[in-house]
């Protein structure tokens, strides 16, 4: 501004931003925009997700990659996961800093810097890795040895997704084989998941994609049986094919990850069957301007909510009957407001349900944990952001 | 896995992941995904706008939104830029503590927790905010008076973005009067931001667009000097308009942040006038499996890169010829192969233009700055992730 103030203790050191939230805080004091885990719900899925896991005799190793906690983690092996998954090498660390033993990276990885990523965290904790192509196998083979450590190394197989993975018997003979004939390697088994089969809106289409892809993985495992190599691991599948997965006998390992929170993405799919999720995480805002009729604008945009999957709603009791979301700026959430009385929301906090868990939760350092309305824990997201 | 690992020092503590880069680095060495800033580029994107900004006698006051470096911020203000903007509270905070003097919010705001940051940053830099109700004038005046501080208040008025401030000559005066009633605050002017303007594709459409802005700005300080009040401050703008804002008698500030990247949304733009941004921000990735025909898969997705403004695209020089990024997963980025030897790719660097470059920078921790093939500074984010 042209003329300066001159207000009082310009010296002293500014601290940190203050805490969006402390514990036994009521919900409607915790700073905007903040997100808020809704315990009961949390709880609910995940025991109900452990119940489908050990009705079927599979273990679970959730994915990591959707909360990116230790407090997360903790509790889901606390309930009987058998460890985690990690979609990025560095994503694993704080989970391996915090003790959790046994680590799966569910992804194929190339270059120096993730090799010796890899053998740091082979040395604190039990690590399998994916690979698709021999070249991975030699790299990691060669670094594993060079640092006296050995790996699990499972093949990838494409059962649908089309993306990563090998998708012939040939391939998948020629990568058993060479991790076989490395010592410092161990073949564990197969990876085989199909992404695109979470997100089919309906529960029959869900099923039918999951069973196909655990044909498909089925007679890859026979392939390898046949010339005397054991599958001792099966592992995929995810939030949306989990109960076809525990059922099919192939699978000898599923890696949910949004069961636990349900985004809208997920909760606009049918869930008619043994494993019923609901919605437990949210992002609360706050009407911070009112200026325009038939407007107002909260402080939830794109830095604190994903769209890729779609814009976040407003949850039901929020004012979801005469308000819609309608715009994500960076900063800004655009709401259409369907009443008369627009400027009355003007301080309101609303409830929002992020289109995408994994995303969201990415953008945020903390999870404020609430429980018959008041902050009951905060969970540090310490992995947020690690992507290499 | 079945069979836990016995690896030497699983007691040792685990370091966290190791730093991206260290200067010096070649920058083919850089571990990926990593976010790099072409020095050449971003010094020349600087200097042009400073330029622009000082043969039209404006104030250039760069919005920190863009980027959320203390480092550059620092750059900016070296070359001449009066203050910075931030759009949210928190954001302003390692700007604050890292001695920026001046810092606009160039946002409104409403709750007891963000009048406090208010407050506390009033008590460490020169402070300004946006209003655009006679509630939040109210508020922050109270919260001013109680915390000792006077705080400057520009009124938001709308010129076309139809998002937040007032819209009416009326409504502008009860905000100017209520500003101006109130000991604890000082009227500083006007904030007259257009978004939409910013992003149109065609030099003239922005022309047109900044003009209109300019013009609806200029009736609402003729109508409050017609009352007796003054206009120190009129501020607006961006990197899309601000060679018109320059020009338009109207602004005295500009707080364009884009300029400094030219993100892929801003490139696919016209810039054949006074200010000719170059590309300056990309997104380093290694391809990382190979396995399908005719797919590629780089280790960058939606946590690296944001896509609400669009897919990134792979630079010129870097196969953009032939290759193509055509999906984004959380952690994967899909490239369609239009050429025979793509398993040839595996283990390749590829640098991508992100479609917008403020939410792409929220998602990293640090820029890697390099010049000539080498890395040459380390910038930290430092306000990654503060949207409160």
């Amino acid at each position: 501004m042209s003329e300066p103030m001159r207000n009082p203790a310009q010296d002293r050191a500014l601290p940190r931003p203050p805490a969006p939230a402390s514990i036994g805080d009521r919900v409607e004091d915790v700073g905007t925009p903040a997100l808020l885990v809704d315990l009961d719900a949390f709880d609910q899925n995940l025991a109900r997700m452990q119940a489908l896991a050990d009705t079927g005799g599979v273990a679970l190793r959730p994915h990591a990659k959707a909360h990116k906690s230790v407090a997360i983690a903790q509790r889901q092996i606390a309930a009987g996961a058998v460890g985690i998954c990690c979609q990025k090498l560095s994503e694993a660390y704080p989970f391996a800093a915090a003790g959790i033993a046994s680590i799966h990276i569910s992804n194929e990885f190339v270059g120096a810097d993730k090799l010796a990523m890899a053998v740091e965290l082979a040395r604190h904790v039990d690590l399998s890795i994916c690979v698709d192509d021999v070249r991975q196998v030699a790299a990691m083979a060669a670094a594993a040895a060079a640092g006296g450590v050995r790996i699990t190394a499972l093949a990838e197989v494409d059962v649908g997704q089309g993306r990563c993975g090998v998708d012939s018997p040939q391939a998948l003979s020629r990568l058993a084989d060479a991790i076989g004939a490395a010592p410092s390697l161990r073949f564990g088994g197969l990876q085989a998941y199909h992404g695109g089969a979470q997100h089919l809106p309906h529960w029959t289409q869900r099923r039918d994609a999951a069973r196909h892809a655990a044909d498909l993985a089925h007679a890859y495992v026979r392939h390898l049986d046949a010339r005397g190599i054991a599958c001792a691991v099966v592992t995929g599948g995810g939030s949306g094919s989990a109960e076809f997965d525990c059922e099919s006998g192939v699978y000898t390992e599923i890696q949910p990850g949004s069961y636990l929170f349900l985004d809208g993405h997920y909760g606009a799919s049918e869930w008619p069957g043994r494993f019923q999720p609901r919605h437990a995480l949210f992002l609360s805002t706050t009407v911070m301007s009112t200026a325009r009729a038939g407007v107002a604008v909260c402080d939830a945009g794109l830095k604190s909510v994903a769209v890729d999957s779609g814009l976040p709603r407003l949850w039901s009791g929020q004012g979801s009957e005469w308000l819609r979301y309608v715009a994500a700026n960076d900063e800004h959430g655009v709401l259409q407001v369907l009443q008369e009385d627009g400027p009355a929301l003007l301080g309101n906090k609303l409830w929002l349900v992020p289109g995408h868990c994994d995303p969201t939760a990415n953008l945020h350092a903390q999870y404020v944990c609430c429980r018959d309305g008041y902050v009951a824990e905060l969970w540090d997201i310490a992995a947020r952001g690690l992507s290499r």
